[in-house]
């Protein structure tokens, strides 16, 4: 007989990204990290942090991030639920929102997390298929009437952003909870933080892995009513954002110039790697996001994959559905965005 | 109607012991914090991190950690797994094993989160009521027949350690998971390392927020047989511990001379401060931990509580059978156990 529920024995478990060991020479564009180093302004005060802060517990709310968010935003800081990452967040919709009998349900490919967190929670699961374009599939998602509903935009893997009045109309219409994962919108040219005034049912989520360069801090954070943040308060772990992680990201939230700077670059950088893909014969989705969904024409997805990992270059490959057939690829520096295109014009060894 | 689950809307939420702004300047007895600094090791570790570290993921095992706790433990690296605190570890646990037809079991009164864990989980919860002397009801536990029993030793608030013998029979007896949370255990006389050898449904939780003043990093982790923590694993966060947390925190478990002077310091301590209680007239509780479970013979409890916190001190009071009569007491240094008997001896105001 199993230690463990039916539903956690059923599941394989969520497989991150690979990430080589320290010290290791690759190329990383297979998890969509930013790569300019974080705001200097972070880093110091990471370098002066004081010994006695660790000594004590946190605040449970992390208020010093709290207020910065506040302030950034301008929402009331009531307003904000701090994060262990956004994956918290997801964790804390998940636990206080899906069971057997309660459905969760997203458009798919998406982020491979939720399927993950609602195998966990054993949530009743209902996918609805993006078609090839990556519209919105809004009647059916309505239809499908989720306890919560999970809508990441931009998208991951397919970069795309989906439209403010499609979002607004979903929230309207769901008697339950819409998410609206907004990891990758430090890219994108619009948000939907205008819906959480509107409705109460609304949350919309944020990182600083990826717009503010601290994937290693794990911190996010989430944006609602009071109303909707005080279920999740309550499954949220009691110190989840640790002491030193709450002020470093304060910092790094405040400089909002070098985060919109760093954006700037990755944005151009990332129209510059769309066309020189497409002129090597991939087709390529409209990206809101730092990270592009790419299909090869000739070579196999699968095999330029491993090819490209063989010269030391990390992109992701989801072998899945509407994936298997194409790459996705984290927008780098100039340099690595250079390096990529010349493993693809010239790639080693025959298939 | 609710956005949330049923069990959750009946639910009120843990309440962390009270965590006074920075620059409030009070004796802080109430959360069992250690008073002396972190290790002057991790200290050094800390101002000299690199910010490379937090643009990216990190390592979704914490390595360097679970080298270091390898190596401290004498116990395969692959036995242990790191969490964001212990009561990272006590989430998964949850997670992983309960639901509302999976038992959860504990003696009580105990570490108060347990509860909160499993009406999270929606639980089928079984309290054992252990007895004035902090004797493990044994037999009862074993008849709760737990999918997960959970035993702090030394257990919390009453500073009772449970003799090794009997954990043994609990391991033995129970068809589900054994979980000892050794919060507590750098303060102890002994521990129960040796049941995860023997038995593969024991799991031993650890954390350096207590012996190793790191409270503020949230950094815990468990030893079990690789068997038990694979279910873990997959309810996991995928990065549940930042990249400069493990970092700090291996330093800080690498140190065993420091962790070792401060416990011996703390020791010495609580024997003075039970001395002195009970030449007040208080009845303590004998602790193998780094507080004292103090039942006032004249003022009650909660008058002295509400007394010692006018006056800049804050001790723990808990509303609950048992408990009510009584003060939790984190040991501090010797000027604030001082503070906090002068404070006793010459209550101010009047009852």
């Amino acid at each position: 007989m199993s230690y463990f529920r039916q539903n956690i024995d059923l599941m394989s478990g969520y497989q991150p990204g690979e990430q080589p060991p320290a010290g290791v020479k690759v190329i990383k564009l297979n998890t969509n990290e930013n790569p300019y180093p974080p705001s200097p302004k972070a880093l110091q005060v990471m370098q002066n942090l004081d010994g006695e802060l660790l000594r004590r517990y946190p605040d449970p709310m992390a208020g010093e991030f709290r207020e910065a968010a506040s302030q950034v935003l301008g929402v009331p800081k009531e307003w904000i639920l701090v994060g262990n990452g956004s994956d918290d967040l997801l964790t804390m919709l998940m636990r206080a929102c899906a069971d057997r009998d309660r459905n969760v349900v997203y458009p798919m490919p998406t982020y491979v997390l939720y399927r993950t967190l609602a195998e966990i929670q054993d949530g009743c699961i209902a996918e609805i298929p993006y078609d090839d374009d990556y519209q919105l599939p809004v009647e059916r998602l309505i239809a499908a009437n989720g306890a919560v509903t999970f809508i990441a935009s931009p998208n991951s893997p397919s970069g795309t952003s989906i439209p403010l009045e499609l979002l607004d109309k979903l929230a309207a219409h769901l008697s339950g909870i819409l998410v609206v994962d907004e990891a990758y919108v430090d890219f994108a040219e619009s948000d939907a933080l205008s819906l959480v005034q509107k409705y109460d049912n609304v949350i919309i989520l944020r990182t600083l892995s990826k717009g503010y360069s601290l994937a290693g801090l794990r911190l996010g954070f989430g944006i609602a009513q009071p109303s909707l943040l005080e279920g999740l308060i309550k499954v949220k772990d009691s110190y989840n954002v640790d002491a030193i992680a709450y002020r470093i990201g304060a910092a790094a939230l405040l400089d909002q110039d070098y985060k919109i700077a760093n954006a700037e670059k990755i944005k151009t950088s990332r129209t510059k790697l769309t066309n020189n893909l497409e002129q090597l014969g991939f087709k390529v989705l409209p990206s809101q996001a730092n990270f592009l969904l790419a299909q090869p024409s000739q070579k196999q997805a699968e095999w330029l994959y491993q090819n490209l990992k063989n010269q030391g270059i990390l992109v992701r490959y989801f072998k899945q559905p509407q994936l298997e057939d194409k790459l996705r690829i984290t927008v780098g520096t100039e340099e690595e965005n250079a390096a990529l295109i010349k493993a693809l014009t010239q790639p080693c060894g025959s298939d």
